[in-house]
């Protein structure tokens, strides 16, 4: 299970006036809370209304790098973003571009870097008409795009699928085909990834995190194994680490145990 | 989506004491207290050690029907108390019959009043032998006692099969093998319900709450459609509840709403 903090994101007010200031000690108590609370990988995005992202971004990631000793999840649809980014990025482990999507424009855009530089990319259930509404036509995507992902050489594992999670107050089995589709992506594709942000399902509900946890534990269950949530939220990383035992991926509950002694955990 | 409420259980402490000293301020309370909570049937379950459980059930059973209007689960291995105690039962809804399995000694003795009464019937995956390890061995039980019920005449939505669920600090595969059999049994047995309680998983692990709810939202997920849970546990009832707008089983998520405006809900 990789856990990755959703946090840093310039669509987020705060976080936008953050980047638009060069606030660099608000966004750097961002990412070292994020690390603190358990994140894995950080999710870094400058896509601020109004401000160039092409200096924004590689100034977030060596901010952000400065701070924490964790890989970064480099989020941005702008290609020459994303290559300044990668000029700066220096941790070892690959970082995670998030996201390119069956969508032509965007894909002829961004692939080209991603096949050039093999970084591990998550890729969008949708194209230029949509998200589809049903599991199959999700999986038809997901399987276009892999097939050229593996014909440009890049391995199995590097690829992270989102079957993207709709609001149930919108459409009331948009939370069940996302599980399913979940469900399906795991078998078709065993040696990749399934990711999915929760908060979506709960739009327009009260009570929102008691949904997006018990989405997330149902998500676990139907093979999800990328996590993209927000850390801080202490209820959420309880589901999670109480998910790994129930399923038999926590040797001993060795790591359950541990996040419990470390008040990780709220029971 | 059944909600049992399990504490009048005389195999706890305070219980126990409450029924051998016929205490019925107490059991009225407990029972009140879990129908305000969410509780759409009791258990009821007078087996005290020391006590003639062929008056002490009969007379439980008399006692939660005054206090409250919802249906019971007979909670007994003694034929001869659950005799007494249905020739009480006053509710129009049938009671359901806790529980029976593949031990042949005990069936021997609880089948005839099942097949006479024609009660609801909660049925243990599990026989001499003990509680199979694998799914197959927990189906094929499940599989055997079935048919003799419907060999009898019982309606198949008059089944609730429990596969039963062990400790996952115990065998690390106990809560999997579990899902996992609650997917096969309402793959295999569409018109019958699945029933599980949740509090076996966690034994032995701190934090016991965070675990059987998320084992619960796992569960549901699955297809369990029948929950026996402490109702008083907040936290686990908010769970349920959220779990039935994500699987599409509550129209314009109407019963969440209910349940949150009637500030059942600890989101």
């Amino acid at each position: 299970m990789l856990i990755i903090g959703e946090s840093i994101n310039g669509t987020i007010p705060k976080v936008s006036q953050a980047i638009y200031e060069k606030n660099e000690a608000f966004l750097m108590e961002l990412a070292k809370t994020q690390y603190g609370c358990g994140a894995q990988m950080l999710d870094v995005n400058a896509g601020v209304a109004g401000r160039k992202e092409v200096e924004d971004l590689p100034w977030l990631v060596k901010l952000v790098q400065q701070e924490v000793p964790i890989p970064l999840m480099i989020d941005s649809a702008n290609p020459d973003a994303l290559k300044a980014a990668l000029e700066v990025y220096h941790h070892l482990e690959i970082p995670i571009l998030n996201s390119v999507s069956g969508e032509e424009g965007k894909w002829k855009k961004l692939f080209p870097v991603v096949s050039e530089r093999k970084v591990k990319i998550v890729l969008l259930c949708m194209d230029d008409r949509g998200v589809p509404k049903t599991i199959e036509g999700r999986i038809t995507i997901a399987s276009r795009l892999f097939d050229r992902l593996m014909k440009a050489g890049i391995p199995e594992d590097y690829v992270y699928f989102d079957p993207l999670a709709l609001a149930v107050s919108v459409e009331s089995d948009a939370a069940l085909v996302t599980l399913e589709t979940i469900h399906a992506l795991r078998k078709q594709f065993p040696k990749s990834h399934v990711i999915c942000g929760a908060s979506n399902v709960s739009m327009g509900l009260p009570g929102r995190r008691l949904i997006n946890r018990t989405f997330i534990a149902m998500a676990i269950y139907a093979g999800l194994d990328t996590l993209f949530i927000d850390v801080r939220d202490q209820a959420m990383l309880s589901t999670v680490y109480a998910s790994s035992p129930l399923l038999n991926k926590d040797f001993y509950c060795m790591e359950y145990l541990k996040a419990y002694r470390g008040k990780k955990i709220l029971a």
